[in-house]
C-alpha cells in the first residue's frame, strides 16, 4: 500500500515561551489535530522575537515540509515582528490588507477604540497572502505559499486552524493501538527490538508509566497507515507479552 | 554595562510528542529553570525518533548555544536512539559504561528483572560523556562536550537538572518587571513602540490577557540586566499607561 504522506512543522515565536513567563498550549493542541486530520507532524521549533531567528527557522521549515504552521507575534506592538519575518523570508513587501482594514474598522465601531499606528500593524499581511479569520477575536492571520501565520493565544489559535483546516490537503491517516504490557519497560524491551525489527514497515513506540499501583508500567503503541498490518503487529506485540509475562511469574 | 551572557537550546526527541499523543511538561519547566539561573534559553526544537533528524538538529544547536539540553529517548527500547546519535554527531562510538552498569546491576538487585540486552542498552555512554545521576529512577543521563541528555519523563529530568546545575556557567540575570496596563494592547501600542525605540537595550514584551472584568488587558513585561535601565524603563511605561489611561478616560 503506498499511502500519500503530508507533513507538517510549527514555529512557535515569541520570547515569553523561552523565558518560561508563558507555557505554550499550541504545540500539543496542534499534533494531536494533525493527527487527526492525517498530516504527520514533523518537527517543532520555538525561536525568540528575533528577526534573523524567525527568518532562517521559517526558511528552514517551509523548505522541508509541506505545511508550516506559526503561532505568535502577530499583534499590535512593537515586538509583533511575524508578519514582517515572513514577508522577509518569502521576499515579498508588507501591504495594508483592504480585507483586514474592514474588519479592523467593524471591531472598533462595536468595541470602542481607535484606528491608531498600533492597530494598523495588525492589518499588514505579506503582498500575496490571503486572511485567516477567526471568529473569536476578529484579527485575522494569514496563509502564504505553505506558510499559515496564526496568533497565539490559544483560543484564538484554535479558531484559526478551524477555519483552514477544510482547506488543507491530509494524507492517508496514520492509525494507532496501544497495548498495555503490565511488563516493565526493561523486561520487554529486548524482544519488542525484534518485533520492530521484523515489521519495518510499522512504527512501535514504548512509553513507561506508573500505573494505579503505584508500580512501573509500560504502554506500547503500534501506528501503522495499513489497517491489517497494525492488525498484525498488534497481535505479535500481544503473543510477545503474554509469553514474556509467563517467563515474568515462572521467575 | 557588560554583562556575560550565556545562552541555551533544547531537544526534545519523540514520536509521541509530535503525535499529540504525550503533552510536553519539560520545556516550560526548562525555561523557567533557565531564568532562574540566568542562562538564556534561546531556541527549542521537537524531532522524531529519527536518527538523521536528531543528529542534525543537534549539531546545528550545539554549534550555535553554549548548552543544548536533550530530552527523551534514552529508555531501554529500540525506539531510544537518542545516545547512538549523540555519539555520531560528535564522532564518537557508544561505550557500555562501567559506573552505569555498576547502578543498573545495583538497581537490578533492589527490584528485580534481568541484566539484559535491553538494560544493557541504557548503559551505553557516548565514548568521552560523563553520567548524569538521577536519583528519581537511577538511570542516568550524560554530559558530552556541551550537550546535556536527560530523560523524557518529567520527574527524572528534573532530578537530573538539578544534578548539572551546580555544575552550569551562568551569565548575570535578566530582570524583568510586570506592569499590568488597565487598556487594550492596542491603545498602548503605538506609545509603547515609542519606549522600545528609545530604550534598545532593554527588552519589552507585551502581552494581551482577558481580565477578571471579562474585558481585554495587557501586561507589559519590561527586561533588562542592569537594574537601573530596569527602573527607568518601568517609569517611562507607567508614566506613558497614567498618560494614556487619562485620554481614554477623557473619551
Amino acid at each position: 500500500m503506498t499511502a500519500e504522506i503530508v507533513t507538517a512543522a510549527v514555529l512557535v515565536i515569541g520570547d515569553e515561551i523561552l523565558s518560561g513567563r508563558t507555557k505554550d498550549k499550541n504545540i500539543g493542541y496542534i499534533a494531536d489535530y494533525m493527527t487527526a486530520l492525517g498530516i504527520d507532524l514533523k518537527e517543532v521549533r520555538v525561536v525568540s522575537d528575533d528577526e534573523s531567528a524567525i527568518v532562517s527557522a521559517l526558511n528552514a521549515l517551509r523548505g522541508a515540509y509541506d505545511y508550516v504552521f506559526t503561532t505568535g507575534g502577530i499583534g499590535p506592538t512593537h515586538d509583533d515582528i511575524t508578519a514582517d519575518c515572513i514577508a522577509k523570508a518569502f521576499g515579498v513587501e508588507l501591504e495594508f490588507h483592504p480585507e483586514a482594514i474592514a474588519i479592523m474598522k467593524e471591531r472598533i465601531a462595536k468595541i470602542g477604540g481607535e484606528l491608531n499606528e498600533a492597530r494598523m500593524r495588525m492589518t499588514r499581511i505579506p503582498k500575496g497572502g490571503t486572511l485567516v479569520h477567526n471568529k473569536v477575536s476578529g484579527a485575522p492571520g494569514f496563509w502564504i505559499g505553505n506558510v499559515i501565520t496564526m496568533a497565539g493565544i490559544p483560543a484564538v489559535m484554535q479558531a484559526m486552524l478551524d477555519e483552514v483546516a477544510p482547506k488543507l490537503k491530509t494524507g492517508v491517516k496514520m492509525l494507532s493501538e496501544s497495548i498495555r504490557a503490565d511488563a516493565r519497560e526493561g523486561d520487554v524491551g529486548t524482544e519488542l527490538g525484534l518485533i520492530a525489527k521484523a515489521h519495518p514497515d510499522a512504527i512501535i513506540g514504548s512509553y513507561p508509566f506508573m500505573d494505579e499501583k503505584g508500580g512501573p508500567n509500560t504502554n506500547i503503541v503500534v501506528r501503522s497507515r495499513d489497517p491489517q498490518r497494525l492488525g498484525e503487529v498488534k497481535a505479535a506485540v500481544e503473543a510477545m507479552l503474554t509469553r514474556v509475562r509467563a517467563q515474568l511469574a515462572a521467575g
